[in-house]
């Protein structure tokens, strides 16, 4: 990893790769590795996050993922931020721990979502007891609203949290309110917290005011064509970038059709990676044959504006 | 109004003025419209919508608006769009036939949300019965998720919707799903539908992907101001457009936790402007002292980037 | 009428009769009050409800219904009670006032559902101008959640609500919170209000715990072995009124895995009692064959207890 | 334990008694399990589930409290439930071996629910994994679509259910959907299956149509009234009955204003039985003075028909 570089850009939120039976993969991790920083150019990852199945993992096994990325990130990734978010608390400070013991560059958590914390004090205290457990490690907030109905606002979560979370550095923004995620830039000093987006689908909306980078599943298997619209955006030249954003979308508006989930995910992943990925855990279920065919030649029939 | 000139930029969806004991006051629109064109640089007009409560208003009531706005706006607004929507399909399709009449520029409706349709053959039938009833009048559907509940994606909507509806024009979207909305711009001929964004407070990102210009409440009162964003995203001075974006959803934000509605509103507009729009309908009541004496100082408070 | 009879027992929600092209058809309105009566043993209405599609109707469409039910129900019918909500304040008072005047034994009122109340008061200010327009009718509180998703608990709003609104007679309750209704059960003393249940497929669980009687769309061409189970559980024989139950269950359930609402009510009640209820208006469609086909095979298939 | 007793009648959701620094108190199992005998009348528990805050503790700590509720449990209770539900497959069946291994009567597992099963196939295959683990111990479907949001209806998933999950005994219904409770009952032989209720505030409603008992937090607390609740309703005096329902319905409905959870329950529960059941995990937080205060004046208040 490469120590003190401000975390930016794309973030590849990583699956996990299974063998056929089920099993977390640990011997391809290598070459995901090189496969995302050589063929992606995408240098940061988000392990055992939503894509990463990180909830349907024992604590053994999210130990094992985050020390292996760790290992084999080390001189090549500049970021591997580690999930330790659980519906126990117990566990994600166990989690917390063991990140920072293998070294873990930031750890994210995100908001406990059976029982769910009705205000922000109680988002907090949850949030701090983990954090505290690695206080030397760059601390996120994952805030995924669609997945855990928790719908505290970001903006009033930031206010005074240094002082409760002193590791407190960002927060993965997944969710389409962008009036919050504003509010979020406008109010906090960018130059210390990072915003990163985390609705591939609409990044560049997100980029128009003032979003850091992105974590998704998208930046796998598409984190060069983004890296091209990061660049465009940047310049600004508004009309490519917005090419990129459609085709990026138009591929995935299709997929979304068909039923378009983490299973599905990795099976993109597997034939545009060339890396077996494997099923997912129950009670997700494998992507299809057909969602496979139709996916490859969605993908494969779109051109870029790159492409000459 | 301007007979051929395309919609687009900035348009307000009017309050509807009322008099202390809840009329409708007419009086007042002729006024309304010189500050709307002066004071706000808007010179277009989206009439008994959410905004103007057009559901609370009885047929005879909303007649009376749109004739009024079409006789005070004819020489002075661009285009004047009447919301016909309603519940009942006859009602709709009478007030479409009195928009034609009195000529308006256009005629928008929502979805029916009481039985809602459950598909996009159900939803475009009601539509097209309204659309003919004014064959001459460009049609906009007005996409409101939040409110309706009727989440049909307007992309699908959009293939082959001249074949049953001739006159249809565009969408006014009032939705925070920018994937729909990119794939709207991106697959239809932009230069024949007209896109107007309807989430004030994120315009723009609404913008960066190609968004025609915007209907919302606050271009009543914020209008010049979003004129400016708009001119700064020509530019393009991101930067500049963000200021403006932010300060317009500092305010948003802050009222939203004063709680914020068309009643606001109508309060807003009233201290703003000098012109009384007067209560709002039940269930609607009346903002509070408090609210106004918050809201006010807020929006003086704010320091704009042209303020110099 | 009869006059001064207490409101109980079943009340069948009415479908709105229309000719093949969609205009209302009265003239078969003389018939259903006959087949009501002599084939269900049902003798209460209640009109221009979500059943009888009166948010789909115009004003004038409605007040016709309702003068046409009054008339021909004037000998036969113990009571005919006018559902009279709209979003329209001024709509809805103006059916009440027609409703008083052609003689309803009741009107009854939803919660408005664009703008939504948002607390009680709102909600009883908006109910008791309604309320106010037919001063010598019973009022009824049409409680019916998971359409205007308006879920302010009936129990509160009956705290002192003689006094604001003084025709308060009772709820038509369709909603599975149970808890609400055995309050409002518990709470007002029984012999003033009135409660009857409006989800269907679970009265029996709505009687156990002292509902008044049940206003349903079922009761149409489900009234006369309803009526056995209330008789049943009246004995009290409890593992009869189940038996009734289950067998509405089974019919409610096989329909809805089809596909069941207005419009699927309007074709089985025509191939029921023989009377042509016609098509729904849009934004509903009329019911398939194949749905007619299934749902007459099933309906007849059922072995009623007292079918010996 | 009662071999081959049939499962009914009442069964306490059980709250897990932690230390005041928040550590699990196996320390006063004993002697909950002494008062739910002798004072409650209730003879069945399930341990490790909602109201034991089962997803907010770890592996470790859920084997901790099942092994001890099994052996305090031995000669005193009929039925010990351990829930073993997680979003983590493995580790429900960690769980599951583990429970079999110290003799649980019974095991039961919930919905997974950060990523849901979108149909009954998904939801069938994650549950018979974890009940294989345990061939030799009856298995119940814990159904709670109000915390999971999986609301696959109960009716369809018993159909051939046996055929997968051979041990399969009944569900623990947490919904107000009577209809497929009604179902649920009807099509599969009461014999055979169990169904106990658990929305204590409306028992009385689910009883009516055949539920044979049910699982609850209030029965910590008010088993002894309910129990004479389904003694009424066995004869039945269902006037008698409705009293009962009513009471623990107004305390519950007070409460519920309040703010009632888990961490209130606990508080009840302390100051019921006297037994310390300590604060609950985060993000719950403790029950405030001021709520134990109107609780508890709130209960001593109820007058019940039994207390002359």
């Amino acid at each position: 990893m490469t120590p003190g570089k401000k975390l930016g850009g794309l973030v590849a939120a990583t699956v996990t790769p299974m063998t056929p039976d089920g099993q977390i993969n640990l011997s391809v991790i290598s070459q995901y590795v090189d496969y995302l920083v050589s063929k992606q150019n995408v240098k940061n990852v988000f392990v055992n996050g939503t894509t990463g199945e990180g909830l349907s993992l024992n604590v053994q096994e999210r130990k094992q993922l985050a020390e292996e990325w760790l290992c084999q990130g080390k001189d090549k990734l500049d970021h591997v931020i580690i999930h330790v978010g659980a519906l126990s608390l117990a566990e994600s400070q166990e989690l917390a721990r063991h990140a920072a013991a293998v070294g873990a560059t930031g750890i994210a958590v995100l908001a406990p979502f059976f029982f769910k914390p009705t205000n922000k004090a109680e988002l907090i205290a949850f949030l701090q007891k983990v954090a505290s457990e690695a206080p030397a490690v760059p601390f996120y907030y994952y805030h995924i609203p669609p997945l855990t109905a928790v719908k505290i606002r970001v903006e009033e979560l930031l206010d005074g949290i240094t002082e409760q979370i002193p590791t407190f550095r960002g927060v993965k923004f997944s969710d389409t309110d962008l009036l919050d995620l504003a509010q979020c830039i406008n109010k906090n000093e960018r130059e210390q917290f990072t915003f990163l987006y985390g609705v591939d689908e609409q990044l560049l909306s997100a980029l128009a005011i003032g979003a850091d980078g992105a974590v998704g599943s998208t930046y796998n298997y598409l984190g060069q064509k983004t890296n091209l619209m990061l660049q465009a955006f940047a310049k600004p030249d508004l009309a490519l970038a917005r090419k990129y954003q459609f085709l990026t979308g138009e591929f995935l508006n299709f997929v979304t059709k068909l039923g378009f989930g983490v299973a599905q995910t990795k099976a993109v992943m597997t034939f545009v990676s060339g890396i077996p990925m494997g099923p997912p855990r129950l009670p997700l279920v494998d992507a299809s044959e057909e969602f496979i065919i139709k996916a490859k030649a969605k993908l494969e029939s779109i051109v870029w504006p790159d492409s000459d």
